[in-house]
């Protein structure tokens, strides 16, 4: 059999401003370039120690089982849902955009009975319209999304929201992935049983380990399952032997991924949680300034917009993928569409971790007004 | 909340003689420190293709659903699993050792009706014994280990067994995790349906990813499905719409690690499988001869040992664990223990990939020549 042959890899850098991945920092690409050791070197041990305490202070949490688990984003949302679910459970999602279609949609694999509420892609749930929802039926798990992905839209009233679900006896699974390491997110303060994450969009790395930390009480529900999880990788009752003082093999995990994850971490620490949000903040708001100087609106009222993912509306008469495939080929820049029922409607623009820059901003703003003044 | 602040990534390089991971070529390391680029940019889809038609070479097969799962070894296990498996499904396992025993648990997760048949740990099956298991219920899954991790041991006459279930309608699952890229794995020619593999052991790179690949006969029992993959992260019914031409989103692939999977598999290709293969049995030799001039003797008859890995016995009065901690603190030399039955009675010598050098081996044979001394 023969095999083609291919030339050394040549990646034109690219300035990420997209929805993920995010621009990578040069110090987690070094990390992860570092030599591999054994998953079972003593070395290795201490760093997942250390990365397990960095993820805790990042997720603002105490809950001892705070792990990357490996894989990306989605096996983290998979990973969340199914160690909570046994077939049969009612679980109750609230779908404001594609990712609450995917937790609604990954659900249904664990068990029959997944009810949905639903606002139009764009807007966000008034927490009563939950509560109410929560009322109607004994619900194990109760599963949103912090920040949605597809829309730019940031859910409030979490606090209030977990309050009112433990109140029925219903864990609060809740995906972060575009919100940790950019925007606030306190698991303890909220009272978040289970949380995940992605390490490609504000924490500065490259796709490939998603953070999830579990409550004490969403443990005791895990411990209670009369039915083993759904699947092998993600059943948190082994990995919590191998990330806790057993070290009981489990799986391999990946080495050089974790050195990034580490370095990513540092990153946040040594910046500081309020200093990161107020920069992304900052340049969010940078960002939107000049896109209403270009006469584009905003999809997102600023109550509820995240400050780490921007949706400008396509102005009529633009072709959005055009003009996204100007910015990569005639500038270096990636944003993203709409997809779902918002094709062609939205861009979405990303200003996350090492992307968020006010630089980046200056630039783009600079590209759309060259494209648009040449339409 | 107040984080410890932790020193930079100061790994101490070792020599990585064990089961896994073994050392990384400097080349993929460089790889994946490449810039991150977009999932969706032309570049990385262009890399797709080229990562798939080199795992194609790899396994030597055309199969077209040839991707590489975004996780661990046990990732490809699970989808490997899962995907051709449905409630109330037959599904028989060969089980020789602690993988075979994995592909065992992971069965009972899809459905109840597993069976098993078993040899001691360090032996392997005559074909014989397997076909008539398979003539004695109606399977729709043979999963069995091609090279057992956890013992050393290759099971030959797979063209044969897959023929046999073939001829019973039953689809061969076949992990190949210890064999990809270190010894011959031949899909095609030995008709095999579905195979997964990892990255970290013959193919020099770190872990994170697993090789799968899957015949058009296989895929055909995915579309027939009745009910959905038990899980949504390795449901093939996405995946291959995602590696395939339609391109539709499913999770963002891990962009570094594919750069590096790419680097991994054009160094395969560039030194040709026959060398590799044989490179990989030379230096096995020489470790064999040297353990016999240490007095050593290898549990695994020399007809169906590994190349890849080598199974010494420890000799009475000789503290297992005791020696492997001199290796790694007195030289850096990683080896392994045995586990399960094997615990204390074996150590797992690994010369994989680019850990498969005559300077390790030396290297290896002297340090326990000086630690046999000083006893």
């Amino acid at each position: 059999m023969e095999v083609k042959s291919y030339q050394d890899l040549n990646v034109t850098p690219r300035i990420l401003l997209g929805p993920g991945p995010s621009m990578v920092s040069p110090r987690v690409l070094n990390a992860m370039s570092s030599p591999t050791i054994g998953h079972l070197d003593p070395e290795f041990l201490t760093l997942m120690k250390e990365v397990q305490d960095l993820l805790r202070f990042v997720f603002q949490t105490e809950n001892e089982l705070t792990v990357p688990i490996s894989g990306t984003g989605s096996a983290g949302m998979e990973a969340a849902l199914s160690n909570f679910i046994e077939p049969g459970d009612n679980v109750l999602v609230a779908v404001l955009g594609y990712f609450g279609e995917r937790l609604y949609e990954m659900a249904g694999r664990y068990t029959d009975n997944v009810d949905r509420i639903e606002r139009p892609w764009g807007e966000v749930f008034d927490p009563d319209e939950i509560k109410t929802a929560l009322g109607q039926k004994k619900y194990k798990v109760l599963a949103l999304v912090h920040a949605e992905t597809s829309t730019g839209v940031l859910q409030k009233g979490i606090a209030e929201i977990a309050e009112a679900a433990h109140q029925q006896g219903t864990l609060l699974v809740m995906d972060t992935v575009t919100s940790l390491g950019g925007m606030p997110v306190e698991i303890d303060n909220w009272d978040v049983d289970v949380a995940f994450s992605a390490t490609q969009k504000s924490m500065s790395g490259p796709p490939g380990l998603a953070p999830l930390t579990v409550s004490p009480r969403a443990r005791e529900v895990l411990r209670n399952r009369t039915t083993p999880v759904g699947n092998w990788y993600f059943d948190l009752s082994l990995l919590e032997k191998y990330w806790g003082d057993e070290r009981t093999y489990h799986h391999t995990a990946p080495i050089n991924m974790n050195y990034g994850l580490r370095e990513s971490l540092r990153l946040v620490a040594e910046e500081g949680l309020e200093e990161r949000f107020a920069r992304h903040r900052a340049n969010a708001e940078m960002l939107w300034a000049g896109l209403e100087d270009l006469d584009l609106s905003l999809m997102v009222p600023e109550e509820y917009r995240l400050t780490t993912l921007t949706t400008p509306i396509v102005p009529p008469g633009v072709d959005a993928l055009e003009v996204r495939q100007q910015l990569l080929n005639n500038y270096n820049l990636e944003i993203a569409g709409g997809f779902g029922p918002l094709v062609g409607k939205i861009w979405r623009i990303g200003l996350m971790g090492y992307s968020s820059r006010r630089e980046n901003v200056l630039l783009l703003l600079a590209a759309l007004r060259e494209i648009f003044a040449n339409r």
